[in-house]
């Protein structure tokens, strides 16, 4: 199987049928030619986002193919859903060791199945040769303006976060054998890492409402940092309401606790591969933040809130405050 | 060096600081956020492009890292002139095997200096630890109705190309120790290969005169197959005119011929790496076609003419059609 048979039987759609033909709402060409053609709606801006997946860095070689495809595009969808930017179109670029047909078949299906839950159309890439790679580049449209941004928190603003915190964890440490989970736990924590949902509806019905956010990928303390750095302020965090974040489906799922709270909080610090939005708005919105989240089906938590001291403080459950434990965010490049 | 110091130190600059600070005509949020922000002007589309590089298949180990850095954008812009699209901003994600400060320099100044050269700004985009893989997704604008695809070639369309073809195969059979080449003419083939020159300026002077346009990266053969596949037609190659495009700078520079006939027809057709720009344009264009090579100061050969009768022929300097010669396109599942 050639290069442009592989693009053609494995990522080449009825629906985006290349040259001359509109491939879907926003597109004005697909795959196929040498660029492919969006077309903005008047008055909006363009939001783009590109992740890259590495095997042994962010998936086993093992990994189930169809997994995969939905979590290349997940984590890049969860980068829209940060932004209040519907999801338009995506490019995906794509290093192989060999074509291998079963593999493509269930990676596609995976990749296809999420993409079409957005109507987020594929309309371009590369295909080559090489150690396994996907890299992802997304687009989606805001109206000018609305954009959610790291930027835009103020002292005296809540601190929100989206869904669970610390599965993905959970499920990878049990995976290598460092962490020993109930089968019924490690089941529903596995799905959150190969499979992680990324949280569009949310970060759409937050527009006008949160004043800052940003997607949890490389841990609640280093991605509330970033949001800090970005805002120029600090944050004081609830101990008790984000270690309840950890594994909050044991219980409704008639599970025993299996963590006690230090572990639990380690986790919800340090977590990674969460994919859920953290976000502020004002104490005024808490209404509107809790409508935003029944719209969209999504749970919603108030962890915190930002003032005007800088760093990150945790307060707990006695209301007592002091720093955090030490902890480290996921680094490509720190030992 | 961690991953966001390595972002800050390499990749982030003073025109695009981040969160809030407009980055460049037409970006409205840079290097920083969850996303990027395009501000698209009315009327225009959006041109979108991918191309991936892998260590073994597109460059050696031991590449100048400045030199790569200009490539891996060099391609992209290519893609940019092939849709007559003027580029706007692009995303970079990295693996790379470790964080080498001299290596990162080096390669961040060859990418810059390109990138400057087009007034195209680095956005956003991904780092992460694995083996050397660059993904750069480029973004251009074109007036809706404008962009030049590879599906509008006419029977009776003149067939064009820019530049010289089959210079970069020459470096790299040289390079391989496959081939002997002059040492000055190694220079020049390899700068080629190594430092190739998107046709960016004939692409958009191409606007409006064009009717198709392909840039040729896997070799004229396969190029054209792709340019007559979109528009469902045949076309007609001049051998001597073709041929003569492969070290056309050698007369001028006093060398003597040092490739027979054979030779020089097979680099032309299965070249490769050539980022030069095939064309077509109807002949009552070709004082425009020539118009806007003298105003872009890129030089253009007519090689052939587009019919109606599917397939590619080639025609000797007697004027007898034959099929061509046994040739592959480059293809990176092809054994």
């Amino acid at each position: 199987m050639g290069e442009f048979d592989l693009i053609r039987r494995f990522f080449q759609r009825p629906a985006t049928p290349g040259a001359g033909i509109h491939a879907a709402p926003g597109v004005a060409l697909g795959v196929g030619d040498d660029a492919a053609l969006l077309a903005p709606a008047p008055g909006m801006h363009l939001a783009i986002s590109s992740d890259m997946l590495v095997q042994g860095r962010h998936f086993f070689a093992d990994v189930d193919p169809a997994a995969l495809g939905h979590k290349a595009l997940a984590v890049n969808l969860s980068d829209m859903a940060a932004t209040g930017a519907r999801p338009l179109a995506f490019t995906l670029a794509l290093a192989l060791p060999q074509a291998d047909e079963a593999w493509l078949t269930a990676f596609s299906a995976g990749l296809f199945a999420l993409a079409d839950a957005h109507d987020c159309a594929l309309v371009g890439g590369d295909t080559t040769q090489g150690p396994l790679n996907l890299c992802i580049t997304i687009f989606g449209e805001v109206p000018a303006g609305q954009a959610l941004t790291r930027a835009g928190a103020r002292p005296g603003d809540d601190l929100w976060v989206s869904g669970s915190l610390g599965d993905a964890r959970l499920a990878l440490l049990a995976l290598q054998g460092q962490l020993a989970l109930p089968p019924a736990a490690l089941a529903v924590a596995r799905q959150r890492l190969e499979r992680p949902t990324p949280r569009v509806a949310l970060g759409l019905a937050l527009r006008g409402i949160a004043t800052s956010a940003i997607d949890l990928s490389d841990g609640l303390a280093g991605d509330v940092g970033h949001l800090l750095h970005a805002s120029r302020a600090g944050a004081v965090l609830y101990a008790q309401e984000a270690m309840n974040l950890v594994a909050s489906w044991a219980s409704p799922m008639g599970l025993e606790p299996f963590l006690d709270d230090e572990t639990r909080l380690r986790h919800v610090l340090t977590g990674g591969d969460d994919y859920e939005l953290l976000f502020t708005a004002p104490t005024a919105a808490r209404a509107a933040v809790q409508a935003a989240a029944r719209a969209s089906a999504t749970p919603v938590t108030r962890i915190g809130h930002i003032d005007a001291s800088p760093g990150l403080r945790l307060r707990n459950a006695q209301g007592q405050e002091g720093p955090l434990p030490p902890v480290a965010s996921f680094d490509h490049f720190r030992a």
